[in-house]
């Protein structure tokens, strides 16, 4: 609206020799505007943050890996069996919750304390007491993660956990659950660098700048070389404008999808889901088998 | 050929001063037409769709790996054994079959309901009931996958898996399985932002609406500058128009590969292969050796 | 040649008025010659095709991790340990072979029928048999697959192979094996998008064409614009279809690597040094150790 | 600045002829500034970098991995326990600074010395003894390595690591760790080809020095094509100077990560985190519980 | 300096009519000059080759993570034990010179025949003979690999390696070991296509010998259009060869990585330190640990 409002301005309010000037502006400006590499420098910049964003996509963490295992591997229908099953899955997703309160503003302001952590049920009032009681300056994310391969460590000597094969596959797995969060909250510690989405970002608006002065439909009268048609409406720079500016928005609502946007990951249904499956999957279903029978292509 | 009329009404049915009009447009069209980037954008997209598709390609899921193992692993040849493995391998197709149901359209199709699947042979009415019985909000696909866990787990308690390596490389090897699926569950879950895509589709057929106007074969009389042959067909024009639609349905065609166009890939081939071999490679092939014998570059 | 043919034709046998008429086309197809962004699509595909070809260089199953495996821990020396790990070997070849015959024509033309692959020492008739009494409707190069895996079960189950560890590594080792051969088979069996190829191969051809009309030497007295120069042999139109041609030929002879040129994998070669080589290190070297001695740096 | 005193010379301080010849000059260097594929060139280039960038950022070494496997699988709270699980995570750490020192600036800085190294508590005087006894022409930052290797392999034997299994995971995580390192010592040792950033600093330096000359707003009277306007500031060429710079810069900047700069890897800090958070780990929690008791979602 | 010899002589040893149809034919080139997509080509290969060239940097393979193994894990410190340590890492160290060999003309100059080899300490007399003995009409690199193998299953039989966990790890690692150095044979056997380096050098070279023609300053009496200036020395035709020629260069350089070049790999120092390196480690280095003391952060 704005620039069509600075349009009829210069159509209608300018004096003659004020005119002339513009004119000369104007064809100066679009003969630079096209000097500026915009279209290379956007394709290379898109590129980079699609793949930032589908990597993070990717090393999301789900526990499904470690849920399958703790159900298979970690024995005893009784109740000392079942906590140890639920405490250990319980430790997984509060890892992921910790990183994910650094990683992503919907879940901090989910999660604004660690009161709030303790009263959705990732955490014990005992287990935060002794996190606060560990005294670090550096933060304390990893603390979940050394308590789940002590615990399953100590499964292992009392003989829930059948041997060490089982004992180390489950701690295999707990790494690479970590890695992911690691990496995650690598993505968010160490972006892209500041510089580099700056000059995309004033490349992109210099060109629109210079396309802005540079594409009026000139008095046709005065004869300028390729200016002897007016449209009133430059329906090709709008279209430009709004190519560019799309392809830009890509960047811009890819570059953290770790906000509160609709297109964002939706951090808060994955916490949500990732306890409810876990904790049904290690509990309810463990070694709740469906009686085995044949199968209909038997023989 | 809708374009081909359009360009005889030009021709015939304009009036002088319409036709001085529409050359300017003419004109006009034909220089900002050349400033839209397609070649590059085109580039760019192609690429981003092509390694898309060829990584769903490379993750369905193949339970090659599993019935090598569950045939080799998973003793004894009377009737319990052989039920063992071909729940197991069940199971493993199973879990398959459910992502697939959501991923594909014609998946889908073939199993609109659960009723499908179990009257298909891929569970049983039994491990139906416990499917329905568990209450969950979300996806419940994950659901044989763990049934196969406890499933091994149960067999190496029985001494049908010999010990906790074997167990384990199975266990490791359904979780990949499982990688593949969500991988193509993922894949389908968050696509390519839309925006992207509508930026792509905008700066196409705006270039072929700008061509349409502007590589008109103008009236030689008039002397404009480049415009002084008359070939009534724009054959560079008609080129550059397959040359770029093509392109694009390079990306049309490979941006949802699960569909049930013939090029997509022919998921339900897959599923029916998978359970026909898998079934045969655990169940008749166990343990049914050719005997051994001298080959002959003994010595 | 036909090109220059063509070129004196326009020279020497048109009339005057042919004459305007067919450079006004030259100038015409000139201009629009350029608009074809024939690089920019090469640069892509060549990158895609170039990429294809080497990830089927990489994964072109080589035996050497499995026979140094089998070598170290299939143990005795006794007729049965070592028909026992010729068997085992000639599974892991035989399991390439029937891949190579699906994807390679050298190696088809060579193996045509399944006689041939008996008669080559790689299958026994008895184990052929076993294989064509398996019915299925599908491709079944996966059997000898399966049958490595219930082989070292058996010795595992004998005491040959000492203990599951061992046989672990080495099915996971021939899984890693049978992966490569399934992606080769991949490779083959999805290619680039045909749409892809023929758009490129269009832009070059439309180009070369658009260049043989457009990149004639005019008659210099006509005074056309950058038409001032007769030189008879229009040697950079020349270079530039060097040029061209010459990418395009790098991606033609890379996208099937797997024919019988002079520049393809030469699969033959690799299926008898396979054999070869493996036989010699899982029988004749076994536990064949030099003497161990002090080395010239020992203290 | 100097830009700007370069232009008013130009201006004001030639005489006709010097003017007319200046002017030439200038159109001319505009010209050929455009041929000069910068755009392009530094496109390519800083992908490179940016990818180098980031992978060494990705492998930077996390000692979390490893102080998790030791905090679970090293037994024993008694004295001899806790000195043996601090000793292996201080070669761990010792491992990585030791590797920092030659990669990173600032931390050589820090520890000019192994004096410095031994006086922060990552060494004890008696292992910098048997350190340096070592004879080697070479660097010898692999030792602590080793001597983690050897000690694991002892308290395997005295039993404070239960079985292989523990034992084998912990080396192979070592391993991955040791090789963290290498690569970065790899980045830092073989850098980009210095003729391509040469080339690249080239391109854009002769870039700006033919704007600088051809950009000026010459003489409007002399009426040549395109220069019938006087600005003083050359707004666009200014614009693209600090566009490209700036896009230089971003590769300038990511090109050695190590350095002391503000943008830098924060190595330093990295050293003291991993030490005091993994001696935390492995000594204060080891074994150290939070009681087990029912989640709140418990039934 | 044969550049600047041509253009003299164009400049004074033409007659009148010479130099007009000379400056023709100059104007001609320029014109085409530009076509040539010099740029865009250079930028893919570069990166291809770039690419290929670090990967082999990253694939060299280093023995530091076998040492560490063995090491750790063959136990005895009598001769015997010293022995087997010292003999499993010249294995090692010999599979890799054997292909060092063959891929690296520095190290084949080095070693020119086995019986340098030999004398370099790397292979006794006795492997030499065994080596010989061995018929096969392929390369016979894989041997010492096979060695390996079969000599750390003899030391577990014999109790020097505790059990098949141990074992496992250790031929893992050396079958990785072997993959870097196929990997490194591979790039060496399948380089990148010829045709590709030679269209890309047939492109730099056309467009030079286009420009050395085309960018010559005209007499600027005849009033070419764009020829109003002559400099003498064609300053922005020179930066730009250096420019491109700079590029090829980086190409060249990196396209065999392993000759004799100051800037390739230094192979043979390579060669060097890994066996010194690796003997100490295993041998003098064996269970030699300093004495376990507090650290300076205890309690």
């Amino acid at each position: 609206m704005k620039t069509y409002t600075f349009y009829f301005c210069c159509r209608f309010f300018l004096t003659g020799s004020q005119k002339r000037f513009f004119e000369k502006l104007s064809i100066y400006c679009d003969k630079y505007a096209e000097q500026i590499p915009v279209t290379f420098v956007l394709g290379f910049y898109v590129t980079l943050v699609v793949n930032r964003w589908w990597n993070q996509f990717v090393n999301l963490p789900w526990p499904d890996r470690l849920m399958f295992l703790i159900s298979s591997c970690v024995q005893g229908r009784d109740e000392y069996g079942r906590m140890l099953r639920r405490t250990l899955m319980r430790y997984v997703n509060l890892t992921s919750l910790l990183i994910f309160r650094s990683v992503s503003t919907a879940v901090y302001k989910r999660f604004p304390t660690m009161d709030h952590v303790v009263g959705a049920g990732f955490m014990t009032r005992h287990e935060r007491k002794i996190f606060d009681d560990l005294k670090s300056p550096h933060l304390k994310y990893w603390v979940p993660f050394v308590w789940f391969g002590n615990l399953a460590s100590k499964a292992r000597k009392e003989g829930r956990i059948r041997d060490s094969v089982d004992l180390q596959t489950m701690l295999n797995e707990m790494n690479k659950y970590r890695s992911w969060c690691s990496l995650l909250f690598g993505y968010d510690w160490v972006g892209i660098p500041l510089v580099y989405t700056q000059v995309v970002t004033l490349a992109v608006y210099t060109f629109f700048f210079a396309c802005l002065i540079g594409r009026q439909f000139l008095d046709t009268d005065q004869g300028y070389q390729g200016h002897d048609l007016d449209l009133y409406i430059p329906i090709f720079t709008l279209l430009q404008f709004f190519f560019y500016a799309g392809w830009l928005k890509v960047a811009e609502q890819l570059i953290n999808p770790f906000g509160e946007d609709d297109d964002d990951f939706e951090t808060n249904w994955c916490i949500d889901r990732n306890l409810q499956v876990s904790l049904l999957a290690v509990d309810e279903m463990h070694m709740n088998l469906p009686k085995m029978e044949r199968d209909i292509y038997w023989n």
